[in-house]
């Protein structure tokens, strides 16, 4: 038996565009003599579709993809993952199902026992958990099909009280099937990795893997599906970041493939490498599927806006990215400097607007308001606005989307202005800490300099008073970050960040800053997700409370 | 048995504050004579914790605030909830539970069965469901205590596979409890009553009720505690947007109370006079809870920063409410002059301000970049953006939070400015459509003008071009906001609504504003929530889709 492992990358609602997508892929694997053709977790939709899975008329053009679907698959069989009716009269309306197809109709369908609610998912929301399954059964061969999370109760940490594979028989299978709808983050392709041999060592059954490829919004699915035989050896991997199709044979109980290893970039093992590509793949498809081409972005000088530049260059290409270098009287020489030496290595195109008429006008302006008191953050928070209103300008006039350009450090403790430097239609590096903006940037700039060296080097400031560096109100970005990973990522406590040798009277100041800064991160662009805690969507906080405050 | 129904304000994460207000009722409730005092759901730690619930640190909090009320309860019982470790060693970390203290300990628990997991509701995200429970007993009395939605797999719907009530055997209770945490909207007040109602009509059973009081960032707990005898009488309702205690007796299957009916304000049977007390706590207690005191918002001498101006004053008090006028060549002289004429009724402080020389510097900084281009949109935006950023100078210089106006109708079709009339801190009519905005106006002004007649009566208009008025952009509100609550709320597709006689193009028109604009709400403010389907929280679409658009 000849199987097809499409990855494809879906666009959550663009129905037309998926089934367009799969029957192109279904006629490409028959005419290559596949027997059957395996999509991914709810393919049909989108993933995640949110709240648009409780809107009727969007489940009914669903079905109308499925049917659709069923009279390709005539002669080949066609796995695939989109809602299903739960007509059992109790629970939620829908299951999170893999429909299999064959001779122009649906034969079997299974549902998702364990429904990721945490982080980024909200599957129980939605979804009802399978009642009882059942293995499928294709030309003889018995599939143990799963729906991504559902081979995920493994390890110490039982999530789940129940086991799909186990209550499926998988002992009775052939193969295992896992189709998935898994985002990329720095640790997921190794706990991937470590769950999938699990299953296989445990079960002793071959396993394909089907994932996503493609961004949606925050989430970047890395694809990277792959097939692993009875021993757990790897006979197939897809790219990384790139739709795909591969085949795999299954014969005598043996799953081989004609072409085992796609050369996969990015490398794996270096971390800024996946994360680089990530961030790529995020742009472009935000724009794509949004329907611009162009970027607009304020050049300060500095490293985040530097690293998004480039970042935006190589997904967009430099035609279609335009900087505003945009100085005041607090702007060093080296801020412009270094823009345009990046300007000139990136070859896009920029322009150069002073924002002193516009910062003369507000405080003339706000001059009987403020009458008897003194300069302060509002003089610096007008600045970092002025600038937010001149980039918005321009995508209001020329059609360009502002990307933004905060670091995860800086949203953590409140180290920008709303509508100011928060501005954006993406967070590009809103998950990347500022000593891993630093490292991205080198591991640009291994091969050659492409970010002035000059910014790499020297201490970050918002240039917003005289001689201001951002080490002036925060910790050293190498204490911070760390302090902040730690309760973050990790939620230790504050005695247990203190006995790990973090100082007291900043453990204390930091802890109070990211959680009374809540309500700025509420109002922040969506951020490409990285990380196992990206703020946003799967970091949900109170704004209105009490904590370490 | 004397019992207590205990309606508290809690303020999620302040430990501090609920342990305190817990004993001191305990100990008032013990004065009293009472046996038992019976506090809301999740009373310990507020309601939403949300992801602070994933916090070890913020679990032994709560543990210690169970600690500290056993202690107390000695001679008397307490009933309240927070959160139960699961040893189990399966599932969710987390059970949501009542507890039952007395005689200075923990007597029994039990755990939420039905997990609300749906609009603004994510409980599966942290509690896993109970594995089983039994009748709570105290002084011989069979309590078979729930936890809010426990009872509300009631009607045609069944949302959930389990029932509670059955499970603990609810037919041998003395007594039905349940601790709440049930958020008010315009519908929750009559759909609790039926639900309440079914339970007691079918269990035959007193029922006693005990929900939070007070506003957590955009939801807010309208209390209205109560108790139902057996026959389903109300023998006891306390009131509505206030914290109190009240007491019902037991004895010999019977329960009274001897102050059954608390005076009720506001009328029920009038919508908008819980509309009006919601939005006055959800301001209110959104100040008093971040530590703030003072408001500002721009007044345009539109019925949307009018509305929220008296809404202000009344929850703040006038001496805390700031408005800015800030006219522009497009302003009418009647908006000054009807703005002026509400500062004089509201005895509020005001300041006026131009943003003539702001624009004009704008317009100049930009020309070198708009040479060629026509004015549109951008310089409309503009005016909006320059008042935004004058009113978060205020915010920054003197410490005000700044109240959003834009209202239901608006954010759906996305007519308002990012970073300009979409700043601010709390959007208060966010969850009221136009035609909401002027009934509640004239609501307010029912008794007395206090909204100057002519902004309820003359065409609302930005007043960025000359002689705009909504209505060139957007169908008239009548029949727009008719068309957004069967599209948002009722989730009707484009072929009913055509079926239903609003006009196709229309419906094309609006369902396509609707879904492109979900990137303007992610960056909206919190939305106080008094609808079954609010922006923000309860409402999660994807930025990057392609449905209806």
């Amino acid at each position: 038996m000849k199987i097809a492992l499409a990855q494809l990358n879906y666009h959550t609602g663009n129905f037309a565009l998926h089934q367009e997508q799969m029957v192109q892929q279904i006629q490409e694997a028959r005419s290559e003599g596949a027997d059957l053709v395996v999509f991914a977790e709810l393919a049909v939709t989108g993933y995640p579709a949110r709240d648009f899975l409780e809107f009727e008329h969007f489940l009914q053009l669903c079905d109308g993809v499925i049917a659709s679907l069923a009279e390709v698959a005539t002669d080949i069989g066609v796995i695939v993952g989109a809602p299903l009716r739960n007509t059992h009269g109790q629970g939620k309306p829908l299951f999170n199902a893999a429909y299999l197809l064959y001779q122009g109709k649906v034969q079997q369908t299974v549902s998702k026992t364990l429904l990721p609610t945490y982080d980024v998912f909200d599957e129980y929301r939605y979804f009802e958990p399978a009642f009882e399954n059942a293995l499928m059964e294709f030309k003889g061969v018995k599939l143990a099909v799963t729906i991504c999370e559902d081979l995920w109760n493994v390890g110490h940490h039982a999530r789940y009280v129940r086991n799909p594979l186990e209550e499926i028989q998988a002992d009775k299978a052939d193969i295992l099937i896992n189709i998935a709808a898994s985002p990329f983050s720095k640790q997921q392709w190794e706990e991937r990795l470590y769950v999938l041999g699990t299953q296989v060592a445990r079960w002793k059954k071959p396993l394909l893997y089907v994932n996503h490829v493609g961004a949606q919004t925050e989430l970047i699915f890395d694809g990277g599906s792959l097939a692993l035989d009875a021993h757990g050896n790897k006979v197939l991997q897809m790219p990384f970041f790139k739709p795909d199709l591969a085949y795999v044979h299954y014969q005598g109980g043996q799953l081989t493939s004609e072409q085992p290893h796609h050369a996969t970039t990015p490398d794996f093992n270096n971390e800024l490498d996946a994360i680089h590509d990530a961030l790529v793949l995020g742009i472009r498809d935000y724009f794509r599927k949004l329907g611009f081409k162009k970027a607009i972005l304020g050049l300060s000088g500095g490293i985040d806006s530097a690293l998004v530049t480039v970042l935006a260059a190589r997904a967009l290409g430099a035609e279609n990215v335009h900087v505003l270098l945009m100085p005041s009287r607090y702007s060093s020489d080296h801020s412009v400097d270094d823009s345009l030496t990046l300007v000139t290595h990136l070859g896009i195109s920029h322009s150069i607007i002073s924002i002193e008429n516009a910062f003369g006008a507000f405080e003339q302006t706000l001059s009987p308001s403020f009458e008897g008191t003194h300069p302060d953050i509002t003089e610096e928070n007008l600045q970092s606005r002025i600038r937010g209103m001149l980039l918005m300008a321009h995508t209001n006039k020329f059609g360009y989307i502002l990307l933004n350009t905060s670091n995860k450090s800086e949203l953590a403790v409140g180290y920008g202005t709303l509508y100011g430097d928060m501005c954006g239609g993406l967070s590009v590096i809103g998950d990347l800490y500022k000593t891993e903006v630093y490292a991205l940037s080198s591991h640009i700039n291994a091969q050659q300099e492409i970010i002035p060296n000059n910014i790499l080097v020297k201490a970050p400031s918002a240039e917003l008073r005289h001689n201001q560096t951002d080490q002036d109100s925060l910790p050293e970005y190498d204490l911070l970050d760390k302090l902040l990973f730690h309760y973050i990522e990790e939620r230790k406590s504050p005695a247990e960040l203190k006995s790990m040798g973090f100082e007291a009277a900043v453990v204390d100041k930091v802890m109070r800053l990211v959680n009374m800064n809540e309500y700025k991160r509420h109002q922040t662009p969506p951020i490409l997700r990285i990380s196992n805690k990206a703020f946003g969507m799967g970091r949900r906080m109170p704004i209105v409370a009490r904590y370490l405050q």
